[in-house]
Parts: C-alpha cells; structure tokens; sequence
C-alpha cells in the first residue's frame, strides 16, 4: 500500500477545533486554542450534564510484536458510532515522545482512524508530558537541594526512592551517579531517570478529580526515608504548590479530532506496567458528560490494562465501563500458537486455534467483571478465510459476541458491525462487581489478579517484598489497591510463555508505595522503567521540510 | 507598597490576542493561538515590510545585585513609544524556568511595567524551551545509543563534549556518570547537564534566519571527538532532521502584550555567558518587519550583551542597533563606588560619584561602535535629589543625553522622556562600525574585545586553551565571531572588581567551538552553565488556587 499513517493524515480534511467543541457541545469561551487544531478544555465552562455518558472500554488480548491495532480500533469504532448518529467521544492517551523518536515514529492510530493533528499530537501535542518532565525533576533538584542545604529532614541519600525523569528513550541514563565535583556541586548519591510516563506524577495527573485533589495527592507522594527509615513525603517539603502550578494547564483535558470529525479527547499517558495505563479521569469524566457514549482504550493486553482500569481507574472514578471490546487479530493468535513473527504471512489455521486460548482467556476475564465482551477481529490484507472462518467458529461455540472490523482501511465504515454489537451491550444491563475490595490483604488482593486475571496458580513474595510489605502495613498504607508491573506479552511473568499459561506461581520482587498514585506497584521480573533506542531509531528517518511540513512520523 | 509584580498583573486589562495582532499588522491567520493571549506567528503569511523598523538596543552598566530593572525600561520605553503614537514592538527573551523557582520568582519586567500574561510567560509559555530540552536530550539520547550500538562514528566516550539538558536549577546534575549497571545499560562515562538556555540548541534557534539555516546550523554542532580526535558532528549522527523537526514551532516568534497593550514579541532566551544574550533573530526580524521602531535587550552590561549583540547578532542579522540605552541606578552605581548592598538605602552622592567610571565605561564602549548612547537612570525610591543630581551633571559635562525613568510605577508616561531622547538618535544617523572583523586572528578578535570593551591591558591564552585554538585553526573554526564568558559583574574576569578596573589581564580558560551556534565560546574564570537552588527557594511560596489561580510569582 502506497499510503502511510503521516500521508493519510495530511491528505485529511481537518476541521478548526471550535467547530469540533461545537459539536461536542462545549461553549467556545471554553476552549482554549493551541494551533487551529487542537483546545484545551476549561472545564469549570462546561453546562452542567443532565447524565453522564455511557463508557466502551477497548483492551485486547496479550500483545504481540504483530500488533494487534487497539488504538486504530478505538479511534474507528467511534468513528462508526459516529455514522450511527450517535453521540460519541473518543477518549484516548497521549503519546509519549520518547517510543515515536525511538521505534514508533507515531502513535495516534493508524490509516483512515487516526486521530489529528497526528504530527503535533506525536511531538510535544499542548505540552502536557513537559510539565510533568518539570514538575518530576523540579521535585528533585529540591530533594537535592534540600540535601545539600544542611538536610533539615534527615533524609537519608541511600533512600531517595523519588527519580528524574525524560520523555526520552536514553537506556544510558536508568543508572547514574549524581552530585560529584565536590562540595559546591550537591551530595553524591546514586539515582536513576525513568521515561516522564513511568513518572509518579503522570498517574496522579490521570487520577486526580480536581486541581484540590491534584495537589493532595502531590503533597503525599513518597520521595525516600529518613535515616530512622520513616517515609518521607513532597508534603515535608511544602512543594506541592509549586508543582501543582507546574501542572494547572497540563491538568486540562485536550479536544482534537479524529479523520472524520470525531471529537477526540487526548489527555495523559502513563505506562501500562508501573502505572495504570490509560487516559486521564479527567477527559473520561468530561466525555461523559458531553457525550452519550466515550470509547476509550487501556494499555496493553486485558490482563493489565483492562484490570486496572477497573480496579483503579473506574474505582476513583466512581463508575464502570459499560461494554468492553477485546481487540484481536489473526496475526497475533497465531503468534500465541506458537508461530514465530517471521512467517507469519503463511496462512496457518491451526496456528490460529492454538491460539486462541488467548482470547478465551481474556474474555474469561472480562465476564467475571460481569461484562459480556464483544470481540473486534482487527483485519490485515494477509488473513485468510480459514484463519477467519476458525475463529468465528469458536466464538460462534462459546456465545461470543465478535465483529470483523477494518478500519485502517474504511475508517468508520469498517467497524459499523462492531458498534451495532457494542450498542447491544450497552443497551443491556451490566453486573459490575470488582474482583478484590480495597480493604482485602494485600496477598489477598494480589491472589485475586494473579488467579482470576492471570490465570495462575499462587503468588509468592520475594524477601525483599515481603520486608517492604511489612512497612507499608506499618504505615497504614495497605488498604491501596494493587498496580501490578508485569510483561504485557505474557499472562504469567515470562514473557515468552503465550498463549494461556497455566499452574504458574508469579513472584512479586519489590512493593513500591505510589501514595500520590493511590495504588501500590507489585513489580513482577525485570520492568523497564526507561527504555532504550534501537540500533536504527526512527529520528534516522525525520525531518521538517522548508514550509514547517513534518516528515518521517508514519 | 502593596503592589507586587503578580498583583499588577492581574489586575491589568488583558485583551484577546487577536487584538494585539491586528493593532501590529498581523493577519489573523498568521497567529497560531495558544490559549486566549499567546500566540505564535506564522511568519510565512505576514505581509511583506515596506521599510524595516529600527532598532533600539536597551542594555545596562555592570550589573549588581542591587538590580537594574532592564527589563522594566525596556518594556516601559516602548510603551512610552506608544503613548507618543508610535508604531512600535517590544523584543525580549523568554524566561527560564530554573531561575522563576530559584530565586527570581519571574522575569517580565516589573510593576506597571510587564508583559501579559506573565504567570504563562514565567511558566512553560508556549513550550519553546521544552522542545529545546527535547531536542537537546535526544541529540544526547542519540550519541549515546550508537556508543552502545558499536560505535560506528569511532567516537570517544571521554571526549564527548554535547551535554545533557534541563530547564531546571540542579546543582547535583553538574557532574554526573552515567551508563552504568551493565552491558545493557550503555557505555559508562562521565557526562553533565546544563540548564537549556545554556544548550547550544537555544543559540542556534536564536540565530538562525530560516527552517533550513536552523537545520543546517543543527547539522554543524560539533558532539564530540573520535579517537583519532577527529571532530563529530551532528551531521554525522544525521539527527538534524529530528531535531529541526523538534524544533519547528518553537521557531515560531510567540506574540504577547505589555499592560498597557503595545505588541510584544518574546522568543529565545540564550544565556549571556556561554551563548549570546538577546532574544532570536527571528524575533527581531519579524518586529522589524511590523513596526517603525523595535525595542530589545541584551543580556548582562553592554561589555557583554551589547558586545555580542553588535559583534554576533547584527553580524548575523545583516543590521546594527540604530540607537542604544544604557540602564543605570543610583543604587547600583553605589555599589560600584564600593558600598555594600546592606547599606544602599543610605544617601550617599560620594559613592554615586566613585561609581560613576562604570557606567562611563559602558558609555565610552558604545560610542566606539558609533552610535552615541542615552542613559536610563531608573529611579528607585530611595534616591536622593542629591545622588540624582552628581549623575546628571556627570552626564552634563559630558555631553551624555539622559533621562530619568519611573516606568515601574507609571508604565510608560514614566518613560516619555526617555523616549523622546531615543527618538532623537534615531533620527540621526549612525555611523556603526564593529570593533573587529571575522577575519581576524582570534587573538586579535579577543584583543579588540578585551581592550576595547572591557578596558584592559591584554589576554592571556591557558595551555588548554592555546592547544584548543590550534585545533580550531586546523579545522578552519577560525574565523567565526568570538562569545566571550565573563563574569557579569566585572568589566574584568574577577567578579569582585567593580567600578572600571584597569590594567587587568584577561586569561581564557577554554576555547569551545560551537559550530552551529557560528561563534567562539571563550571562556575566562570559572562560568556556571548549571544554576543550584538556593536555602529557601522561591518554589516554596507557590501555589494555584482551586480556579487555576497562580500564586506566588512575583
């Protein structure tokens, strides 16, 4: 195909954003305009919501290298509720520039359901991702500062546990030394840099329900220990002011568009396996009560997206989704049975019955939430009619409602069907009831993900863990829900085992209390915090032509 | 007084973006908005300039603690312009973020005198030094991965010489190790951070005329030297597509407004020492285009900002200053004269007098450039009819053409006078010269400036620095304008050498080439790229309000 995503984008028909915000029903003095095409949203400005609108959340099943096109989906099935007269919202994450400068060069969906302006939108968008990179890293330099100004708070250097932060893909920096060159130049002490995604700050941004509520949980992330080991807070160094005003714009939600006029609602992005991995409470908060129904999407696969975003999300929010779509493709079945990527051009039906234990186990998933799933079979030109025909056989078999959807290719018209099944469900009334309360153990909690979402059979706590585990009842702080970090590519913790793994125990290494967050993270194997550039990184292929024009972001 | 720089501001009259534009001349369509009043200019579809404006350089005596409010004559001069109805714009650098939560708070201006919206302006404003630091830490992203990906460009790890960045004051980012924790983690090596304003990323999109100068000015930046110690240039990474396209809005000039509503155009912010000092060319050249009469500033004293605005700005823009403003206030002339801040609030017309050799420096310093210069003497409060009156009969036997300036309190009517002595230089003409030529030998370039400028004996070359000139003879780096690193406060390389010292050596340190920036950076004595917070920084007082109120900035 002789089209890409950046081709498609600019041969779109792009709107001024007012006329947008105007069929959103949002009052023009309420949008504040960055470029032409894109607002943010004050909020205190919009008239008050006689019901709020109906919620879609889009997963998928385990990822794979293959892709499986979760965002595309998302950004087509409003596009089709759209067709269908309805009044739709799509609510989606903002993409983190380090992975599009890395091995993305986008990551605003795809072909003809993208949303735009795709260029601005993957680059620095309104700035939001750069606030957090300045209040993560300001709250550091006043850690340091406050070290090197005498200490007042005891804080003990070896227990820093607050990092810096870079939207950046720069493995060189997970570990460095920093402060050295003497007494004039700060304390030497080790510290890292995660991506400003993986930023503690990211997921109080997407949790908070209100700029009071964002400097609340500010005021209460923990940022190290004393040398007596009592936790200490950004609270004692009264900076949460400071950082809130870091954040008051970033806070607002932003209105774009989709390639049919869609509004779309882009706001937040923390990472799927240290964070919660979806978009912010407040854009899903204000597409509700602009729209009839918000189609949004969490990271990764079911397991870990779609968890969260019930136990954590939905939880703080207040409500649950309405109808979740678990995203599949033949591709990526036939991965999880067991086919390498290499040859996955070459029609393998069986492949793809192996396969689908994967699928099965995620809708398994999704009903004990007490959701009926509807399937959205993602197409590539390479499936067959037998990779298809096996899949909709077994959905045929165990009940599952499933659409063939192409929206890369047909935009909203190509996930028409999907929204008439989605519609059904939403139309029908859900049996919502999390899988653990707030106020089960924190084994308690964590067996409950590990059996019931994965799959498995026990979880164990590694030393470490445990001691941290002991803290943390210590200082009151266990009746947090659980945020698990785990490979996205499998159900357990290795992230080779596809397909759906069974009779695994998973290992919790470290606890980590995300008070600011409001969840603690259960890290689970190696969870990289701050990825690192392939050999050829995508920035070989960018460039801006003489007119501004974007180039190499596809 | 009650008044506080913040408190002014908000109660100011603030008018749609729009409005300013229109008044300057600018289609509509040329602004690009970024909330209600900020906008960037799309200068591609501004009308093409009859006649160029001219130009008024504002810069200042050897700067004190004691403050000389440059910003604030700036503004208030050209809003004293507009009072008189003339077609004017005001230029002036964006500020850093490091310094607003360090110890400034804000940097505006001052009083009735200040540009709007100013907590955005101090805050992330329209994103352009993010996208620096963006581009700055890919660049650095990028040299490190090809260190880790078998170093094809044979670069040498210990003379990688591109530094890391961040907006920020962070004393313990000076010196840093970084790549450490193994094979995976990338190559260890000793590395550092500046603030942004200090990357030479902020010089270059201060200096470049164009989309492609910029990228070609990207492309030059020398990162480091191979192990034969060949030079590295981005060019041989081939990133300066990435990072031109990085930096495609941030080259954008951003549209604001004084108080009392005359057009500002504030881009660019290089640091005074290690770069330039003045806002971006494009900046300048765009004002230039809209109106008669262009105000601007310079970093520092003019043996720094004036020096490199005339010796590398103009150079580069193709235009010289049409008229000159030196800043000076009683009270720092008393500094000068030897009196400690503590007690400046003492009358005291002895040291007002002893101090006077500074700002007859400065004085004697522009004449050399052929342009005869008009004191701004800034009043403050505490001054006495008495030190006003040693000034003025200074400046009377002199033949120096000075005003009295209130423009803190009364906004422009407090700079009418000022205004009205500019008006006559600018209808003189100037009989501008430079003090050297490009082609020069660089000994005899920093001769001329040290000399000349400074008023001292000689320059001394370290060992380091002889052997770097000889390296940058090789290259044929030679003939590129000279960026002299100085201390501030001297018109010699020792900071505590007030007045006009005389005899004085002048011993460079370090020769830098910065290609792509197009200058010499030279630096004399030990110059701080990276600021440290200080015991109680101005953070600690900010806040937001529930509304999105800014509290704090001052």
């Amino acid at each position: 195909m002789a089209f890409t995503d950046l081709s498609i984008a600019k041969d779109a028909k792009i709107m001024p954003i007012q006329v947008i915000g105007n069929q959103a029903g949002i009052p023009e003095d309420a949008l504040e305009l960055y470029g032409k095409y894109k607002a943010k949203i004050n909020v205190d400005l919009l008239p008050p919501a006689e019901k709020l609108g109906k919620v879609v959340l889009v997963t998928a099943i385990s990822p794979t290298p293959a892709g499986e096109g979760k965002s595309t989906v998302t950004v087509g099935l409003a596009d089709a509720f759209k067709q269908l007269n309805e009044s739709v919202i799509v609510a989606l994450r903002e993409p983190s520039l380090g992975p599009v400068m890395g091995v993305k060069g986008g990551a605003t969906g795809g072909g003809f359901a993208q949303v735009l302006p795709m260029e601005d939108i993957n680059l620095h968008f309104t700035g939001d991702i750069h606030a957090i990179t300045s209040a993560n890293n300001a709250l550091a330099a006043f850690i340091d500062n406050q070290l090197h100004q005498g200490n007042p708070l005891n804080l003990d250097p070896r227990r820093i546990t607050w990092k810096r932060a870079l939207d950046m893909n720069d493995r060189a920096l997970r570990q460095v030394t920093i402060g050295l060159g003497g007494p004039a130049q700060g304390i030497p002490r080790q510290d890292g840099f995660d991506i400003t995604v993986a930023s503690e700050i990211m997921a109080v941004l997407c949790l908070a329900s209100s700029l009071e509520d964002l400097k609340e949980r500010l005021a209460q992330m923990v940022i190290g220990y004393t040398y007596d080991k009592e936790p200490v807070l950004v609270r004692d160094l009264g900076v949460e002011g400071a950082l809130a005003l870091l954040l008051k714009d970033a806070f607002k939600p932003n209105l774009v568009q989709t390639i049919e006029g869609t509004p779309a609602i882009i706001h937040g992005g923390p990472f799927a396996n240290i964070a919660h991995g979806c978009n912010s409470l407040m854009a899903t908060n204000t597409a509700r009560q602009l729209a009839d129904i918000v189609v949004t999407e969490a990271g990764f696969g079911a397991d870990l997206g779609a968890e969260k975003f019930m136990h954590i999300k939905s939880r703080k929010g207040g409500f649950n989704p309405d109808a979740v779509v678990i995203v599949a493709t033949v591709r990526a079945l036939k991965m999880h049975g067991g086919i390498a990527k290499t040859i996955l051009n070459e029609a393998n039906s069986d492949a793809v019955g192996r396969g689908m234990v994967n699928l099965a186990k995620h809708v398994d998933t999704i009903r004990q939430f007490g959701i009926e799933p509807v399937v959205a079979l993602n197409r590539f030109i390479t499936d067959t009619p037998e990779e298809i025909a096996e899949i909709m056989d077994w959905a045929k078999a165990e009940g599952v409602a499933i659409a063939l959807t192409n929206v890369w290719e047909q935009g909203g018209k190509g996930g028409l069907e999907l929204a008439k099944l989605v519609k059904e469900e939403l139309e029908r009334p859900t049996n919502f009831a999390f899988l653990y309360e707030e106020t089960d153990s924190v084994e308690e909690k964590l067996r409950a993900i590990v059996q019931k979402v994965y799959g498995g059979a026990d979880v164990l706590l590694s030393d470490q863990a445990q001691k941290q585990l002991a803290n943390i009842k210590k200082y009151g702080w266990d009746e947090l829900p659980i945020c698990m970090a785990k490979t996205q590519y499998s159900l357990s913790d290795q992230p080779k085992l596809l397909g759906r793994p069974e009779g695994f125990t998973i290992t919790i290494r470290e606890i980590m209390p995300k008070l600011g967050a409001g969840f603690l993270v259960c890290l689970t194997g190696d969870i990289m915090t701050m990825p690192g550039l392939p050999k050829q990184p995508a920035a070989l292929k960018m460039d801006v032509g003489a007119d501004g024009e974007a180039i190499g972001l596809f």
